[in-house]
């Protein structure tokens, strides 16, 4: 059986306790001999800030560049607000996606039948929803150049930030939404601003070529992301994949995870190419949801999204898609049961707390 | 009676056939003695392009400045989608609010109790919804230089786009919604993506510095940007004034727009400073939902946010707040009486044209 590294980087708020349950999925794996993980752990964020004054070290970088895959909890929290902004704890998670070149975010919007009643949303709206977004990770305003804030006197301060985006970097990503696109449903909507940024023009201009090059068996269509934003509230389900930029792809992913009515329960995908020495697909993988500080350290947490992740990472990290499928199925199984989190209680149903729900999902595999 | 300057600027795709009705209620204004306008007309977007090859002229922009408020429709359209960049209909309207300087935009996003069910989320979530988003509309990403597209040489272009913001309009900025905030429930949440955007980091600090110098009497709440979206999409009865950026602004007004299932009925007012000339604080007023080229031409259009547009003309240019109050009561009334356009209709209801649902308005006034 062959053994695969992985790093866990389970960060702040409740991103410790999440990773817990994936420890235990990892060990009842091993024990019954399903499949062998070799993991090691690491600081990161206001964790690595408290302990290295940094929000991620060398060390531990070199360490997620020698994994076959990272599994991420999240970071961040009201207790590093005065930390200075290079080493705040959203720096850590944005130079893994940078030094490991993680342009493709895959984040599944998916309603899982047992919570359509918990969307804020109609249920006739969101039952059976499943949209797969596509954000690019590692351009766009997140990381151009000059993002400065200059003191011009007089009580006056200039910030600036700069989209920028390059051809290849919007070729890449249109290739891998148009196959997944492939996979799922065979419609693609590209999102942008053509009307208003020039980087929207070529986003336009390069997924248009692209579609026409190599993909014209896939519909395509455009849609202004203001626009885009409001279909996916009015009827989200007129979407297959939608492909989109860093920013727009940030604003988008998070209300489409929130129509859903499961956002504790959502995982995301950030793949990059091929690692020369591993061989495998350079990858991240972290829940939708944040560092949650307010209800951290008390077991209420809710730890499906943190298992899903790694069921992204069974399917596109290691190949083992029938294992990931039973995954899923077993973390429906526990929702159709009737077990929820403090974050999803409602009458009638057991409250259950991070543990408890890691244990059933394990149990029910 | 003083007689106030209007320029009704309809443009494109409905934008004409909801000008129409605004046409339809100055006559009947007059023709009572209640008001007065003298109202001029000029082409913009599409229209202006077809006739003069640019979005907008210099002779209409010079009367937009003399005017003492100016009423626009919608523009854009797929027609115009092969013209240069420079020229596109969007131009048009992005050269009023830059050169009449109107930095202050109003999106009030109100439920009206008639249309709670048409709303796609539950009508508990929607219901008695009434919040205001206050966008900068001069700054950020949709003027700042450079904003090119560079030619890089093997089949590489590269696409760059500048978000820029100075002290002092982020400062007039919160500023009004502060204002506006101490005018209704006394509460304003500003959004930005401060953990990475420098631009957001200096928002965050003017707003709040502008809140401890001038406005300690109103609960200031801050937000990420992305984690506010979802916020208004889960429970946007917490919020009452949102102050937020141009792009920001533009993403979430959309959304929350869309939330309240009036979207054919929202009006938006965009402000700038007191006029030396008029000395009325120049203004442009047009409804939140576009062009509709798709429906244009049937005198199937929601004539509403039009005829509410001018409702806050009335209001916020020419302190007529009584005659306000008394078109939104005209205009829930209608719609209490079962009337709807074709976006709106349902079972049970009656569908009317959009010179009926206009000429039912005056009349219920
Ligand atoms: C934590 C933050 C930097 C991050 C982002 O803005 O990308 C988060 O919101 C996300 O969507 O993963
Ligand atoms: C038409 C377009 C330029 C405009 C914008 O992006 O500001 C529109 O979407 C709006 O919100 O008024």
């Amino acid at each position: 059986m062959a053994t695969y590294k992985l790093l866990l980087l389970a960060g702040d708020g409740i991103g410790p306790e999440v990773m817990g349950e994936v420890k235990r999925l990892i060990g009842w794996l091993d024990a019954q001999g399903i499949a062998r993980f070799e993991t090691e752990e690491g600081l990161v964020g206001g964790a690595s800030y408290d302990a290295d004054k940094v929000s991620i070290t060398d060390a531990t970088m070199a360490k997620a560049l020698a994994a076959d895959a990272v599994l991420f909890g999240a970071v961040g929290g009201p207790k590093w607000d005065p930390v200075p902004y290079e080493v705040r704890p959203e720096a850590g998670l944005l130079r893994l996606r940078k030094d490991l070149a993680l342009y493709a975010n895959l984040r599944p919007a998916i309603c899982y039948p047992a919570l359509a009643e918990s969307s804020s949303l109609k249920p006739e709206v969101v039952e059976g929803l499943d949209i797969m977004i596509v954000r690019e990770l590692t351009g766009g305003v997140y990381f151009g150049e000059p993002k400065t804030i200059t003191d011009l006197g007089n009580g006056q301060k200039r910030a600036v930030d700069t989209q920028v985006y390059d051809t290849y970097e919007i070729e890449r990503i249109a290739r891998v939404a148009f196959d997944l696109a492939r996979k799922r449903r065979n419609k693609l909507t590209s999102m942008e601003k053509r009307n208003v940024m020039k980087s929207g023009v070529l986003w336009h201009e390069v997924v248009t070529q692209v579609h026409q090059r190599e993909y014209k068996d896939v519909a395509l269509e455009h849609q202004l992301a203001d626009s885009g934003g409001m279909q996916l509230v009015r009827w989200p389900k007129q979407f297959d994949v939608i492909v989109t930029d860093n920013l727009f792809g940030d604003m988008l992913s998070d209300i489409a995870a929130m129509l859903t009515g499961s956002l504790g329960m959502l995982p995301s995908a950030s793949l990059g190419d091929i690692d020369p020495t591993t061989k495998k697909r350079r990858a991240l993988y972290e829940p939708v949801h944040g560092s949650a500080p307010d209800i951290a350290g008390q077991g209420a947490a809710n730890p499906i999204a943190m298992l899903a992740s790694f069921g992204m990472a069974l399917r596109y990290s290691f190949d083992m898609g029938e294992l990931a499928d039973k995954l899923d199925a077993a973390i429906a199984a526990v929702l159709a049961k009737g077990l929820r989190t403090a974050d999803l209680k409602s009458e009638g149903l057991t409250v259950v707390s991070t543990s408890q729900m890691g244990e059933a999902v394990v149990k029910e595999l």
